[in-house]
């Protein structure tokens, strides 16, 4: 099957440095769920300013749980949503559409690209934004799936080994957003730096200037156990994923600067 | 002089876990300064759903230099900004304002916070969010400072260390864009887990279940020279802003670990 892509609608297609855009399902998706916040834009009406909070999700299929990252999915967002956005997206409608229009994003640092003068500077990342209409999970089947998914996103299989499921106050007080996606796109810059021809030959530059790529990851140190914890040894599911996970995005950043380089400047 | 703190504007009111909320300029400053990116909202006219853009700034007084982080400043973004945005900032008026209205927002992840429970996970987090009007910066001296405010907050000592200033033809085709801000708040979560009473009583979730925090922070590796680098050893400014700086986000990370607990449950 060939791999699927989002429909580039006037709000969701690159402009600039399309050379880095990228509609790929399996990408963009791949950048939302590794990212440990996403952000999550929406009107308020009652404000000049869009409103943005940040927030836990996950894309996955209720309907179809053994879908691939490159399938059509959903998002599930997860948290106290502020009531404001609860309150919006139970009761609103845009065109023909049910729930809130959101605008979500997830930025992932490779790593800072240092090139011979300021303007050309740049930063290896993976950037990712999803546009579609969420309304709260209702169906409780759904909702107690919804959140092992997210949990399980945060460190696998820790929803298994906690106290679950949730009891009836926990599926009261905690709400799940889906959100029906639309469109979406990403943008990856990877590579060594680039230069313009000005100062590639200018050999007083080139002689002085140390140009190069700093990778950069988000690193999990070693664990702190509660004051209230009772289980002695840091459970082996919790450091596998820690150390393997720790290894996995420190290789990433350095395969990024491998890359071929897209576009011809800045981020 | 006492703490400077930003009014409390409707749409910058936190309104749920409150205790976890900071209106100090220089909490919320210092959030956004130390963030490699910044999420940059605005509502675009065209499309049901805000724009969103990562983006590089940092904050500062163009007139007062050595203005403190808590003083009153305005946020530089740089970029190849989207024309979209560059348009509108030229030309938009919202009220009395000048400009146009953009939420900008950035979040520092310190570490997991592992509960008895699914739904009493967290994060440790600092949020910042500002919200303020932006126009151009058309100043060829102010335009100057900023990019070597944004170069420098990347890496201290970068600007002075490459080829500068910058040319004609980067200065035409660099946009820099000055917000002034309106209203900003932080959220700020720290501190172990916590779980309610029904999980603390539980003798059997107790023993069984590991609780506490994994402290996270951005780790940069080793520097990788680009294929046209000809300064063999990484520079000192470099290597120390390098290493100084992992040290510094990892103790803070395990810090937040030792602060009390704000609020009583998840994000």
């Amino acid at each position: 099957m060939p791999e699927l892509e989002y429909p580039k609608q006037p709000y969701s297609t690159v402009k600039r440095l399309n050379d880095r855009a990228r509609y790929s399902l399996e990408t963009i998706h791949g950048i939302i769920n590794s990212s440990p916040f996403i952000n999550v834009a929406f009107q308020d009406s009652t404000s000049p300013f869009p409103a943005v909070l940040p927030m836990i999700g996950q894309m996955g299929s209720f309907a179809r749980p053994s879908a691939d990252l490159g399938d059509v999915l959903d998002l599930y967002l997860h948290g106290y949503v502020s009531s404001r956005l609860m309150n919006l997206a139970r009761t609103s409608r845009d065109g023909g559409e049910t729930g809130i229009p959101l605008t979500m994003s997830a930025t992932i640092l490779d790593g800072y690209v240092l090139s011979l003068t300021p303007n050309s500077h740049s930063y290896n990342y993976r950037s990712a934004v999803l546009f579609g209409y969420a309304t709260p999970v209702v169906d409780q089947a759904e909702k107690l799936w919804a959140m092992e998914l997210v949990t399980n996103s945060v460190v696998p299989s820790r929803y298994q080994n906690t106290r679950n499921p949730p009891n009836g106050a926990e599926m009261q007080s905690t709400s799940i957003l889906k959100v029906k996606i639309k469109a979406g796109s990403a943008k990856i810059r990877s590579g060594e730096p680039h230069d313009d021809k000005g100062d590639m030959n200018d050999e007083e530059v080139r002689e002085k200037t140390w140009v190069g790529v700093v990778p950069a990851w988000t690193q999990f140190g070693e664990p702190v156990a509660g004051s209230y914890n009772r289980v002695e040894k840091v459970p082996g599911y919790l450091e596998e994923w820690r150390v393997e996970g720790n290894e996995e995005r420190r290789r990433e950043a350095y395969e990024a600067v491998k890359e071929p380089v897209k576009g011809e400047e800045g981020t």
